[in-house]
């Protein structure tokens, strides 16, 4: 088996210092405003990537509190396992949100759609592509009618947090 | 900053013991069914997944080649910087595909639309929320009009591949 262990390839920078206010997905986002700054030595992976509306970024919840198995999530009073929400305590703490891309500057991303932590270390960047991600899924369990509005998170998931 | 390591939280169980032939999306599988076995220290957090017709896997592509800037990818002849490419030799070798989840019994999914190798270590499972994951993306670069069939894989990518 391969190690498994990740090395940062730039930071995101967001409005949002800690978990309360935040947004909780890129599509609750409201159009919400960031930067990414991918580290100089990945520079030249960076090319063509300013063809695409939209990008996956793969990110460490690097202030999320301990793993658990089931959570109370933001959307729903009751719990539910964790592989069946978007919860943060994971027992690999990996986040992705597809976000919009403004404009690319060097090595500098200019997003908008931004929901995670300010100084959120990035792992990927992935293009999005409407066929490869658009799939049919018609049944959302627990979620069915709860994703309507915007919705921001609040401390529970966060390190120290209630 | 965290230490960033990951522990696999169960496998992968698909036709696919190596690239050549294997999907490269799931999106472009046809359907091709697999299993995963969730380890059962984690059997807890699978509750209410059963729910939903899709999840993303995401998992750790063991068997990548060394990570490269720029790529020529699967479905172009000309090289295009890794980011903006699905290939899986990333300086954070993890992958993401939204598979379709047939039924669950006890910690082993049955799955459609696999697109990975066989025995590929799993990081996470997320529910596929359309509401979530289906944003508006309309440019998409190179990849423009090359998306429409399905496609396989060769040996390009894989360690000790060509």
């Amino acid at each position: 088996m391969t190690c498994m262990e990740l090395r940062p390839i730039g930071v995101i920078h967001t409005p949002f210092a800690c978990a309360p206010g935040t947004p909780i997905q890129s599509s609750r986002a409201e159009g919400a405003e960031g930067t990414v700054d991918v580290f100089p030595e990945f520079a030249q992976a960076l090319q063509d990537l300013d063809g695409f509306d939209r990008a996956w970024l793969i990110y460490w919840f690097d202030r999320a509190a301990e793993p658990k198995l089931l959570v109370r999530p933001y959307l729903d009073d009751r719990p539910h396992g964790l592989f069946a929400t978007r919860a943060p305590v994971r027992p690999n703490p990996i986040g992705m949100s597809p976000v919009r891309l403004l404009r690319i500057e060097g090595c500098r991303l200019f997003l908008a759609d931004v929901d995670m932590l300010d100084s959120t270390p990035l792992l990927d960047i992935k293009p999005y592509v409407p066929a490869f991600d658009h799939l049919p899924a018609d049944r959302i369990g627990w979620l069915t009618g709860k994703v309507p509005q915007p919705q921001r998170a609040d401390a529970r998931f966060e390190r120290g947090g209630v």
